[in-house]
């Protein structure tokens, strides 16, 4: 009779268990927001302006009617296009060793305030880090901070999901920013 | 003795459960179709095109060597890629209060049909949502419907994936159209 | 008594179970990196050139101040940006029967070396796949392989992530090139 009875619970457990097991992609996941890997970048943009054909890292390559190839067009920029290959620096100082590139293509979008939408990547391949992480977000770059997706990787970030937080850390005049990258993993395999 | 078969029972249960626990990642995990997340909205575009400067919300900014930066380029616009800063409506009335903005590009993409290629974001910035769903792919747009990815999202919309399913609502010329968009998250944090 | 005991240890199990599996999420997951699905594809990308516009599958719709719309830019066509529609291949013959089109864009991102950022789909309507694969990612064209990022799918391929291999197959001088593309995804629905 005990043996039953224990028996009795055992399937019990397992039918409880089979039906949880079955149901849990239904549910609603609690998620923790907790980064798997969290990273801090700068990287350095000079663009293009006729004259910097040496030191530019970026160029103009599609721009409006009202615009042209050596200097970002009126009405903030709108319809610029720029394509990138920048250095990337683990501190603010652009004469530091790059330990990868940030490559890509930032396109203004508005009229009215200065906003980008951003396509790139970080490209790695040093002892450090090989692989890269691909980024795509709008950025409204008057905000302090502003945040894109991280939509994949590869190599060392081989399935990466994750939010990188932008900050402008300096600009200078037309012609040079750099941007604060944090990198936020949440998806780390 | 029936304590001990019990325990035993008990054991093989719990070692089977740990193995298939571990096995978990690498079996074929059966996931319902059903969005964790469903809205609709609608956006607008007004192409510039020489004359609507002050309407406008998109603009010309890459063409074919047979193109221009004010009229859509012949052979299906083919080459024609566009910057976009769009109303996001809530009904299909371009005069609604925008709920947030659109912006990002496409490329007209084939010579023989209209067929684009889409990168852009939804930002939002109100009571209702913060933050932003950012979408690819390929828009067929001579196909009814047509589904792009949601690569990523920032916000109240952090992490998420799923597909949009695209609809054109309206189209006047070659200057106006709207698009019916409809937001399946699948993957909610 | 011993029925006690062991539904005592029934019950030790079951809140053992239930802690561990709201635990799940917060713990790294030990993911294996067998692909779910694996397919290997070709497509073929012409390039207008200004006399080949029967031919031409793509065309460079944006170049750099010292670029053009029929040669590919100096600097290693750094600042060139081209738009696509590739016949996709199952082997590597320019004229076996397409199964699908690779449309998007490409953009050469470097002075130094040839390299490249891709935004682009695979768009699938036959009895053999219905859908459509995105990818992005650097395209580091010099070395033998390279991986981009699958950032999302739909139809057949549904809310795929994984990763794409590829390989130059061939190329002829700067009008005609072939990719190899070895698709792998780990994320399947």
């Amino acid at each position: 009779m005990k043996a039953k009875r224990c028996l009795l619970a055992i399937l019990l457990i397992l039918s409880f268990l089979s039906i949880s097991t079955a149901a849990t992609p239904t549910t609603k996941k609690i998620r923790t927001r907790k980064p798997c890997k969290s990273m801090v970048f700068y990287f350095h943009d000079i663009i293009y302006n006729g004259k910097n054909a040496k030191n530019a890292t970026s160029a103009i390559v599609g721009s409006p009617q009202w615009g042209n190839k050596t200097i970002l067009a009126g009405n903030n920029h709108f319809g610029d296009l720029v394509v990138f290959d920048d250095p990337v620096t683990l501190d603010n100082n652009l004469h530091s060793n790059p330990v990868g590139r940030a490559q890509g293509f930032y396109i203004y979008d508005k009229k009215e305030i200065f906003t980008a939408w951003l396509g790139f990547s970080f490209v790695f391949n040093s002892t450090r880090h090989k692989g890269s992480i691909n980024f795509a977000g709008a950025d409204p770059l008057m905000n302090k901070t502003r945040d894109i997706s991280v939509i994949g990787g590869t190599g060392d970030f081989f399935m990466a999901r994750g939010v990188a937080t932008l900050m402008t850390d300096a600009f200078e005049g037309e012609v040079y920013f750099r941007l604060r990258t944090h990198i936020k993993l949440y998806e780390c395999w």
